[in-house]
């Protein structure tokens, strides 16, 4: 007889398999697609992964894992860049990347109503017959369930908001099974405690997001992008700050430092620009609308040095140009070969932008670090890839403690070290010192009353 | 020897006067003013009124009151229509309205930080000379520190977006005296639970909020104003529709209907307008996209049969066309000498807001109701004030089920109860219909983890 004691996650497994079936794996090489992220933690391997494809699955799922105290972590496209993903305590993965549904499109009100394992692709893809958008763009290939948790933002931001501006409503599976309904197709609500935005951004640590209710927006009538290079990154920093002062309503505003335009110009093949801090910008409005923003910015440039102001109005030279930006993360890994990245991604009022920034990439400089710099500088919002190599057993260290010194800097002048990545593994050590302890009290007093047993993300965002 | 039991709220009071002295009251006139809002619930006397000065003293006396389990509820101007201010568990009203300190003004990151006693105009007298403004504007003189309490919005939200997209971060007193920070001076951040956004809407019943930090606008370059009036209430509400489908970025687009319009004409004198349904509306931006939106708006008003498409661009004239937009509560007041007014606060997605807006009128006229509505239509949100006689014994008990049908009508079509008033007293019937009761066990689970002994606003927003 096997007299091997039974791990509480057995039971889970077996019960799962009745209503799963093939979708529940303890396949080994599922279980490593679901121990890691695109971060730089050490991996752990899920005990099991299940491809769940309903509420009512996951609702069993979770009840289960309760009952047996085993940890459950959500899996969207394992694109997390801070150890979200990562089973630390093992437990299930639940990858919810199957509920792909595009279940509602209301045209007349422009929301809609998805499942969580929508990319932005996917929906935007579905909407453009229609003359919508949904303008939150990570730069991934991420859900926009995994969105949610983490409270994405990205590009559009600086116009469209982020993720926690856009969610009208959410459908949350709770720890214990039960599954709730949080907003209401109403543009605005004063009624009850804002649960929605308590979900945004809980990183799967409350509970499971198993459907989404987005606003969307109009195609703009005119959109056109430009580029515009700099003699030094504090001029282009400057110019971000004018501008945003100036109120120009901007859809896009980001800054690539020489070094990430040097990578990008080899990566993507771009021609006609100098390894040199650049700003690509996009408007949106109106023809005579887009038209003013575009000149207002070329002045402010030109004040700062700027130069090569061009334009692309036409939608192939506009999509190459973001192309371009979105793969900035693949093309900055790329300058060292064999080498990896890093990601910072602080964020600071906007007047703090050129001291948070320029005195990051000095430091990072005199420190002998290679790095380079992509930010939705709107925002005031940056991104410093620290490169490492992987084989000397001290490169990662020396990353983390480079990280470490971006984020002090950023804290001290008033910002967040997380913008729009989120806490995961990688950020809790900040979250005392960012919020003080008695606000982490609150947040931990929060996850005790949703999760009693702590089944949900465990050793996510706080350190315990 | 006096052989009354001691109350525990006479030992809050009699420490509570240590460090208050004069400031702690229990005389009849101060209470009586603290029994009530702008509300039609049943006034109760506080037994004390605490007017704070300080965060240190909100801390020092929930510390005390929460001790003694004696309630606390915070009062800002007492403008609440729907009794939020009413202590109706007694205990200690606490006045926050001489905290209006304006602590900074930061013109390059365009945020400042305010006690929670300053309202909306004394921000933006101290603001103009700076160029900037602060959006959210409900009709009446409230404080800030209850328009976050209440998730308050206005005319602007269309445009502006409400208070909880206005506010960066709070200063926070805890029922037991802790005080937190939420947020930071960042304009986006995915580090940690949202904190700020649980306590904007949370009514004193989570914390008393001390001190805000609040985003500010630039003042456009240009501001019109235009007020259309229409054939029947069907035609406006639908030209209303298909402005907000256009997405012309319309600062305020606000509906009255021919009852309304009648009365403001008569309250507020205003000549060359018939009691006719009118939209008020207010464009911003550059020159040229001022007259693109209004021209745009003029279009689509024309095909619904909008007459009279009248400009306002000098500043004398709007302000003379908002404050009657302003004072349209107390010119419905005004329709029936001696009689009261019941406000209704629904909001539903846009393309149901004929539905809703004209059923409900239409439903309270064939109920003999004497109604009039003015509403903050670009987002679905609008007030039907029915009036009644307070001799009638059956006066207000008829208004309340009038409401009761007007927010039926509402939640059936996909909205909410309160766009922007609140729960308090008067939607606290409404809470478990509009969110589902599992979803409201998640709030009073939160609810009682932050205020265990249940010392904070008792009574409101939750049925118990």
């Amino acid at each position: 007889m096997n007299t091997i004691p039974a791990r509480p996650v057995d039971a889970v497994i077996a019960a799962a398999r009745e209503f799963l079936g093939d979708r529940l794996s303890t396949a080994q090489a599922i279980r490593e697609q679901h121990s890691h992220g695109e971060d730089q933690s050490p991996p752990t391997l899920p005990d099991a992964v299940a491809f769940v494809e309903t509420t009512e699955e996951v609702s069993r799922l979770l009840a289960l894992c309760n009952q047996h105290g085993v940890p459950v972590v959500p899996f969207g496209a394992g694109t997390s860049l801070e150890g979200h993903v990562n089973p630390v305590r093992r437990g299930i993965s639940l990858d919810l990347s199957r509920m792909t549904a595009i279940l509602e499109v209301n045209a007349e009100d422009m929301d809609c109503l998805i499942e969580p394992g929508v990319t932005r692709q996917q929906l935007n893809d579905h909407l453009r017959d229609q003359g919508m958008f949904f303008p939150v763009d990570p730069g991934s290939h991420c859900t926009i369930g995994g969105m949610c948790a983490t409270r994405a933002s990205g590009t559009n931001a600086v116009r469209y908001g982020t993720i926690k501006e856009n969610v009208l409503g959410l459908e949350v599976v709770l720890a214990d099974g039960r599954v709730i309904q949080t907003g209401s197709r109403a543009r605005k609500s004063s009624n009850g405690y804002d649960l929605t935005r308590l979900f945004i951004g809980s990183e799967g640590t409350l509970g499971v997001i198993t459907k989404i209710r987005l606003r969307l927006h109009g195609i703009p009538e005119a959109m056109s992008a430009a580029v515009c290079q700099f003699p030094d990154l504090k001029s282009a920093v400057e110019t971000v700050i004018t501008t945003m002062q100036s109120g120009i309503p901007v859809a896009r505003i980001e800054l690539l430092d020489g070094d990430m335009m040097g990578a990008c110009i080899k990566y993507s093949k771009l021609e006609g620009y100098r390894p040199a801090p650049t700003l690509f910008l996009e408007f949106h409005g109106t023809h005579a609308g887009v038209k003013e923003q575009a000149e207002a910015v070329e002045a402010i440039a030109k004040d700062y040095g700027g130069t090569g102001f061009s334009w692309a109005t036409d939608a192939e030279a506009r999509n190459r140009l973001w192309k371009a930006r979105h793969d900035a993360y693949w093309a900055g890994v790329a300058l060292k070969p064999g080498w990896r990245a890093l990601t910072t991604d602080v964020c600071v009022p906007i007047s703090r932008l050129a001291e948070a920034l320029v005195g990051a990439k000095e430091e990072a400089e005199a420190l002998g670090h290679t790095t380079c710099i992509v930010g939705h500088v709107g925002d005031g919002n940056f991104h410093q890839m620290v490169l490492f190599d992987p084989n000397d057993p001290k490169g990662l260290e020396g990353a983390w403690e480079m990280d470490r010194r971006i984020v002090a800097r950023g804290l001290a002048l008033g910002g967040t070290c997380s913008g729009e990545h989120g806490v995961g593994l990688g950020k809790r050590e900040f979250l005392e010192q960012e919020h003080g302890s008695e606000a982490l009290a609150v947040m931990r007093s929060i996850k005790a009353s949703l999760d009693p047993k702590g089944i949900l993300n465990p050793g996510k965002m706080f350190r315990n």
